[in-house]
């Protein structure tokens, strides 16, 4: 059997987490960065953002490594097992998100070719909402925490709502002002970039969640009030 | 050192292909049923195919477990290892495609409510494409087999032209005539939901690439031409 209690596989647990963390910050900033280049019309921003979705996707396929690396050399059992499977599911989120920003910074610059619609009000709202649900999910993730955990997926509502609100606005729109739909479809995308950034966080709360209780939530059609 | 070489371990892992190949079997039903009953404007049809997603997440979760058993007992080294982190991603994947057929089924039942726009030829051409890159990206996934692999991804550029021109023709369409806009829009989401399927296809078939061939084609901008 091997030893699970010495100190180099505990610290690699550690790289492994903080890598986590790094690829979560910087798909945070991500969608930060592709928001403020929509609002400010940015576009050496939304290119800058674009372009550095080649570091999240190194990240992705260093994290896979580690992982594998990890359950080839320390073999482990028991929740450090499930751990490492969680994270090597977590990346693939991760990776995903940052498409999803990089997939706004383009709609951005469409949207950036046209005149203003209307003022931004639901979107930064929901990006903000976004990003905190992602940087939570992960925060359950490395403290193993299953009530923050919940949390994040109890927040998925407000984003799917705010989705469907601003979703029948711009239909609206549309259909009064046909002209209008050259800058009320990118928006359009954007909001449901970010409904499905949302839809992300709550897959990695969802699988915190299941790696500390053991129980899947996953395909539950409500919510537990408690775990 | 567990031995690798003995029956058992062989027809777990066969158990675990089998398992995968179930359940592409499933979504990939799932996909045709979906775009059946939006063809034949069938509603029991829809929600048939809404319901049979929890067969899809059921699997999920037992595929899950059973890598997750496979690892621990067997504690397997370099490409059965691989094999199986692969397996847990690919899992992700077929999940999230039996989300998507479910969404298509949930547009079809708004189509329906509506009278039918034009008659449906890129749609259906489209589902087709998607389902076969599904079935050939899990054939390359248990047979191991790096050159069916390369030609799914390579086919993930007819689909996205597919949907390119329908997004055009139908954006034409709702500038044209606003009152189609709400047969268009549900429309325009069925076709991106059958791009995204795609997309997972092809996400199954780099990281088969990637397991056969210890290289990684996910990031690259360009498809190599021969592996």
């Amino acid at each position: 059997m091997p030893l699970h209690t010495d100190r180099t596989f505990e610290e690699q647990l550690g790289h492994l987490r903080a890598s986590i963390l790094e690829m979560g910050g910087l798909v945070e900033d991500q969608i930060a960065q592709a928001i403020r280049a929509l609002i400010g019309r940015d576009e050496a921003l939304a290119r800058a953002t674009i372009e550095r979705d080649h570091t999240v996707n190194r990240l992705d396929v260093e994290i896979d490594d580690l992982c594998i690396k990890i359950l080839a050399l320390r073999q482990p059992a028991a929740r450090d097992l499930r751990l490492i499977t969680t994270a090597l599911k977590v990346t693939t989120d991760l990776e995903r998100i940052g498409d999803l920003a990089a997939h706004i910074a383009e709609r951005a610059l469409e949207i950036m070719a046209e005149p203003d619609l209307k003022p931004y009000i639901d979107i930064p709202r929901m990006a903000d909402q976004a990003r905190d649900m992602v940087h939570r999910a992960l925060d359950a993730f490395v403290r193993e925490d299953a009530e923050l955990a919940l949390a994040v997926c109890a927040a998925d509502d407000a984003i799917d709502q705010l989705h469907a609100q601003l979703f029948r606005e711009l239909l609206s729109f549309m259909a009064e002002e046909p002209r209008t739909i050259r800058q009320a479809m990118p928006l359009l995308f954007v909001s449901k970039a970010l409904e499905r950034i949302a839809d992300h966080a709550t897959n990695i709360a969802e699988m915190v969640i299941f790696l500390v209780r053991g129980r899947s939530i996953r395909h539950l059609d409500t919510l537990p009030r408690t775990l």
